[in-house]
């Protein structure tokens, strides 16, 4: 598979890799950011996935989030994957919150979106194959984060492939798009109005059906502009009906942001360093 | 004196304010961001000022550098300023590095640039005196830093108001502009081409002539793509020189991008806060 290498810049001591591909999940070209810390010099890391919100790319995180420093710190390796496919021949919609920038993470099964909206593939095959044959990288030490709808998709890939991501946290995730305007219009327009098919992506219900052999960190703004559609009161009622360990942070103050992001970073990724180095 | 919020985000424990206000300098509105850490919350603390590159406004180091979660540890304010005056009766060129984004921190006396572009005063002037009287901030605890020609712009303020920045850094400063592309084409549009006017505008001789009587830090990329058009070898060998006490760093492998500021940015915020914090 060929990796095209766009622009490598040196961070914290590490390197800040941006890369294209061709994506056999999504059938188009797909960029995506990873970081590899010093540490990678010496062999291979574990590595954090990092998905991203509505209407990112793979940038956003990478050049705002400040997790290199704590990576470098905690020799991590960091991937920031693109939030679906792009390009002129790819269906897309006028809203910033469906179509292009706003896959949800989910294998789209209706028209006009089913022939490359496939997220949930590319994020746990397609891209992990690839970084791990060309970079230093452990394949038994993955955890995975993400912000709101990227917090969404860390959660439900966690849940459902807890072999594969080992540990997990989540930013002001998207808990219960089921019961949310960011959720029922996506899943009807990528998955068709049957209800059935949308439970498998939504974080509350995997939660109260099976939840997560790990702990699981939440961290969620007190102001956060969005938290009627976020809805962590039921993912947090889940948790604790499900006796899940888990900490979950209500920060006072904080909104939507990426100041809230940044400010909380380090935690997380000392979370996940804490928890993979126990595996590699 | 007006001051208008545009926004106010929470962030590492502080609040990261973007607002805007007439300036007297510049005869335009101007924006700015001002990051207040948890201890503005107990009385005036140090402010770092930091001044930004071609292309850049109040936003790019807010959102890129990283210096949040360092200035809250550290105590230390930190204020964003643009890089220009804009809006449609100011003068502009098509070219990035001359006009809006582009006003070099000096006062233009040539048409058409003499009206607006006055960011020597807005800088030195206008704005301090705005924040000090807005916000709890240390008026005799004041540092500069800056990113290249932020970087240039911070030298040559410090070292001609050493009584006012009694700190002061640079990443990659444009350091010797009147031997420099980034330096004479701005000097000559906005001083005029007699090149005294532009003496009192370059760090290298700024450097030789006087210095600074404080300690000065500077961090330089290895791998900067804009070594040619920097010239850190000139101010370096007038350090030398001159035996001013200092800190030149030339950091292995990385470029000229915010993920080289972003990587030592923790360093100069400690920098300026232990000198600042013995001024308070």
């Amino acid at each position: 598979m060929s990796l095209e290498t766009i622009s490598e810049n040196r961070s914290c001591g590490g390197v800040q890799g941006v890369y294209r591909h061709a994506s056999d999940a999504t059938g188009t070209d797909m960029t995506f950011g990873l970081y590899l810390p010093p540490a990678a010099q010496r062999g291979p890391v574990p590595v954090l996935w990092y998905l991203s919100g509505l209407t990112c790319n793979h940038e956003n995180a990478m050049t705002k989030a400040g997790a290199q420093e704590h990576a470098a710190r905690a020799g991590l390796a960091l991937i920031f994957p693109d939030t679906s496919p792009r390009g002129e021949g790819v269906a897309d919609d006028d809203a910033f919150d469906l179509g292009q920038g706003a896959g949800f993470y989910v294998n789209a099964t209706e028209a006009p979106w089913a022939p490359h909206f496939r997220m949930w593939d590319y994020i746990t095959s397609d891209l992990p194959k690839l970084v791990l044959d060309n970079f230093p990288l452990q394949a038994e030490a993955q955890g995975i984060t993400g912000h709101s709808m990227g917090g969404h998709g860390a959660l439900t890939m966690a849940m459902r492939l807890p072999d594969q991501f080992r540990s997990v946290s989540a930013f002001a995730p998207i808990a219960n798009p089921t019961e949310s305007d960011w959720g029922q219009k996506q899943f009807g327009a990528y998955l068709g109005q049957g209800r059935e098919a949308w439970r498998a992506h939504d974080a509350s219900l995997l939660m109260a059906e099976q939840g997560y052999p790990g702990e699981v960190l939440i961290d969620q703004g007190s102001e956060d502009q969005f938290l009627d559609l976020l809805k962590p009161e039921t993912l947090a009622a889940a948790m604790a009906r499900r006796r899940q360990p888990s900490v979950m942070r209500m920060q006072r103050g904080y909104d939507h942001s990426y100041f809230f992001v940044n400010s909380f970073i380090g935690d997380h990724v000392d979370w996940h360093a804490e928890r993979l180095k126990a595996k590699g």
